[in-house]
């Protein structure tokens, strides 16, 4: 693999000295790129794309390419595992993910076969030695899964949704059945997130979008546990040297627990103090975030005050990565992004003096 | 006004001793009762309910009825202000509450009247002078608004919205406009629930149903500041010695906050660890909350399982008022609301001794 040139992602990752804040954006291969909608025209289809490791290539490049970001992420879809297990992802417009054969029953449960990643997700492994030739030590690229629970959300729903209530039900109603499904998750996303690292990712990010919806006890019961044995499992195997970032939207009430699973950051939502979140986790963990995306849809200027604000609140020291509090959104105008960049580039010296 | 005979509730929002914890629901008084059921269709809409003094007056007594609660709440809805503003509410099927005059631009904010309780939403304060009359002092009423906020979100959007797009960018490009909305919607909810309390309500509540969408420091400045005014001014009219509950939906990391407003009590999410926010906040308010509506979906142990854990999460002493973390979705069974009741009943004396 060629060294890296910029590793100022890891370096901050494992708190480090930096010379400045690392800076990468959740979903910035995405739709607010022009050269990214084109690529996925060409495609035909957002399945198309990632399960191209071209495409996938291509467009986990485009804003390496527009922006002097401090990592790629990995051009994929949360949902790859728990299509790999059978349950036939497709995606209705404006509706958003489905899958045609949710898991509903104990019998479903039992039918999950195990993953093998290279045989059951060669697509995505090869996507990732694609992209790491292709950055030839570039920038870091960073791996990623949804968490058990964020995906059993989906398995158990069918697809999006508002109220949570089939995979609720089932938990409060049937948590040994719960229990199987979550542990069966967790040993596939360590699988997953192994051959990823193994392919070549130098970082991973468990994103866990819908751990937020549970109780302050039911996170911990459903969603942090499965976590907390990802880390552990990746520990065992490739990843022993690998940063793990774990992404609970919502989770900024639950910090301390997070931090107590192992991980090196804890992904920060916009409802998070950064600085208070920085005094409760003290040295244990960096800190990825956390500007509300909808400040992308104000002027430059604005931007670059958020940008400040954020920077003043984590304060001097290494073990801030700069990011969005959740995926950039696709009608933000491409020269905001930009400003984001540049303001991050200029005024985080200033704390790594 | 009739001597209250189960001041329960009074008691625990001010941190006085009682004999067990008082137990109230939100949106108690809503679909998942056949009787209310019954009423609406009687009625013929959402509107022609809460718009009559008597159905209104109905519908509020039905849970208490059926279960032994410690409070009634007007049955009402968060967007008669705006209505009483002018801006058309109605309601369309399976899309919730919208308006048929959003406001978006600065002619729009500038054209809102002030508002008058009696003369514009004279039907909210005679449903209030029937159910107190009803209620011939069982329980104590409670008044209720959406907060500024949230009412400002529906108001912008013209309904219901997922990304909260308009406002947030109503608020990051153009905040000298948002604040003049949120100052008038702060005067105008100060006067409405004035009024409320001048009619009989003996405690109000503020849902800011939307204000956990805001960033850390976004809250403060568009939410929290114009609750904080209308604790101040409801101090300084008719509500001096009135209860006020601030419920903020997801605003548990910000609680601190929340109680230096000088509100008598902080309603939950069931996102937070209820023994925490009493150690966070002191002896300075009440909690209020805050299981997760969902358990109610689980069998009657699974839910006395959980009404002992949150009696156990507060501990001994005054100063919870147990309540769901947010409103009670209609496909619940009544009998699991009875399961909720008669636990809190028969668990929480043990914590008042």
């Amino acid at each position: 693999m060629a060294q890296l040139k910029n590793d100022r992602l890891l370096r901050a990752l494992r708190r480090e000295p930096v010379d400045r804040t690392p800076v990468w954006i959740m979903r910035q291969a995405g739709r607010y790129l022009p050269e990214y909608r084109a690529t996925r025209a060409r495609a035909g289809g957002i399945m198309e794309l990632f399960r191209s490791p071209e495409l996938a290539c291509e467009v986990t490049l485009q804003p390496l390419d527009r922006y002097d970001l401090d990592a790629a992420i990995l051009f994929s879809d949360i949902l790859t595992v728990p299509d790999a297990l059978g349950l036939g992802l497709y995606f209705e417009a404006g509706e958003g993910p489905r899958f045609r054969n949710p898991v509903r029953s104990a019998a479903d449960i039992a039918a999950l076969p195990e993953l093998d990643p290279e045989r059951d997700l060669g697509y995505v492994m090869d996507a990732v030695r694609t992209i790491v030739k292709a950055l030839d030590g570039r920038v870091p690229l960073i791996g990623f899964s949804g968490s058990p629970w964020t995906l059993a959300t989906y398995m158990v729903e069918g697809g999006s949704t508002r109220d949570f209530a089939r995979i609720k039900t089932l938990a409060f109603t049937d948590p040994a059945r719960m229990h199987q499904l979550l542990a069966l998750l967790a040993d596939a996303v360590t699988r997953y997130l192994d051959a990823q690292i193994r392919a070549g990712a130098q970082a991973v990010q468990v994103f866990d979008t819908w751990g937020g919806v549970l109780g302050h006890a039911a996170y911990r019961e459903f969603s942090l546990q499965y976590m907390a044995r990802i880390v552990a499992g990746l520990r065992a195997g490739a990843g022993r040297d690998i940063p793990v970032i774990l992404f609970t939207k919502g989770g900024g009430l639950w910090i301390e627990d997070i931090a107590a699973t192992g991980c090196d950051c804890i992904g920060l939502d916009w409802t998070a103090d950064l600085g208070a979140a920085r005094r409760h986790t003290g040295a244990r963990v960096a800190l990825q975030g956390n500007m509300d995306p909808a400040i992308l849809r104000a002027p430059p200027e604005r931007i670059r005050a958020e940008v400040a604000a954020l920077l003043d609140s984590f304060g001097p020291g290494s073990g801030h990565v700069f990011n969005l509090g959740h995926g950039i959104t696709p009608e933000i105008d491409p020269e905001n992004v930009r400003a984001l960049v540049e303001a991050v580039r200029e005024l985080s010296p200033a704390y790594h003096r």
